[in-house]
């Protein structure tokens, strides 16, 4: 684990919005010290050129690790830093189950970031799209039926995403314990951890919806 | 290896459409034999309802391994294959890269499929998503300026999922050289390799775009 030693960890300054966030929590909860760097674009958009030749990826979020290595993009970080800090599951079924469910919350992001360059779309994208999401994430933290966690009682990795895009889309504020019972169980236990709760009370309240201008 | 026999290969029956199309390319390539189940929707739900105890995700594509393990989702199934089948880096450092533009595939892929549903949204994902991606990946496939795959001379289970999106989302037919050389590089490369060459021949022509109605 010493690489995971002088982190930087860089992201827009957005808040909680966007993709940066998963890696943020389980930092936190796993009590990881980091720099977290809030760029704002034209910033991101110098770092970017600086680091494209040893990052050529170059999307964030992004992780710069004590040995010089960067880590980028939520998917690929979040299975690193699941590996890294004992955030993933043993046996190898249930570790293809974690994943798999990491990837499902990288399409409710992708879902969902659309409508920062498409605020028009939310009626459409809530009827539709995050119902749907919302359902297959119920059924998911119902196939361990003792909860809260989508592994049962060890949280994973996948846990971190699932509770940010929670959070993104707005389903926290409005998740109902009889339609909702075993997000509403993980969401309660979740929040009950220590360093994490600890580090929810210092979220901006009331953030905005982010939008971007195209054109 | 011994793991990639009797392979039952599941997606729905929609040609060259959708996520299945990566890992069915990768196969071919790599001369693996593989049951290929294209399922009409309700055969789909019916067998998601059976398998769902065993494989939670409850999402295709999957893959049926001969030991009776499922591997689901093109994100997690890809890696699995290019681990499998030596498709994958060899460096860490190349490893993470080829995870990483695996990773960026499913959100062009998210962005595509969304026009199953919203055919409407064509223009708008023509002139803002679809450009954004290929300027993206012209950009990957030159980091390594020897090409022809992204990782340079030697190809990568990425490489597949990219082929797929560039077919998927119409690249293919209207890549110029002069202002996409890489990317032509690569199609070129890759529709030369042998088994791909006869596996795509066999493609349905001029497949019409899926329209998915909503309510």
């Amino acid at each position: 684990m010493t690489v995971l030693t002088n982190l930087k960890y860089y992201y827009l300054n957005i808040g909680t919005q966007g993709r940066g966030e998963p890696a943020r929590l389980l930092l936190h909860d796993a009590g990881v010290p980091f720099e977290d760097i809030r760029l704002e674009f034209p910033d991101w958009f110098a770092l970017k050129h600086e680091i494209m030749n040893d990052y050529p990826a170059a999307a964030l979020p992004l992780l710069k690790t004590g040995d010089g290595e960067y880590h980028g993009l939520s998917g690929p970080l979040m299975r690193f830093l699941g590996r890294e800090l004992g955030y993933d599951a043993t046996s190898k079924k249930e570790a293809r189950f974690v994943e798999q469910v990491s990837d499902l919350v990288g399409d409710w992001y992708q879902d969902y970031i659309r409508l920062f360059f498409q605020p028009d779309q939310k009626d459409f994208h809530n009827k539709h799209f995050r119902n749907l999401h919302i359902e297959r994430f119920e059924r998911l933290y119902g196939h361990h039926n003792d909860g809260p966690y989508v592994l049962g009682s060890q949280i994973t990795y996948a846990d971190f995403s699932v509770y940010a895009i929670l959070r993104q889309d707005r389903v926290l504020e409005s998740l109902d314990k009889k339609e909702n019972p075993n997000l509403y169980r993980f969401v309660k236990e979740f929040e009950e951890r220590k360093n994490i709760k600890e580090y929810i009370a210092s979220f901006p309240k009331d953030e905005e919806p982010i939008v971007v201008p195209l054109d």
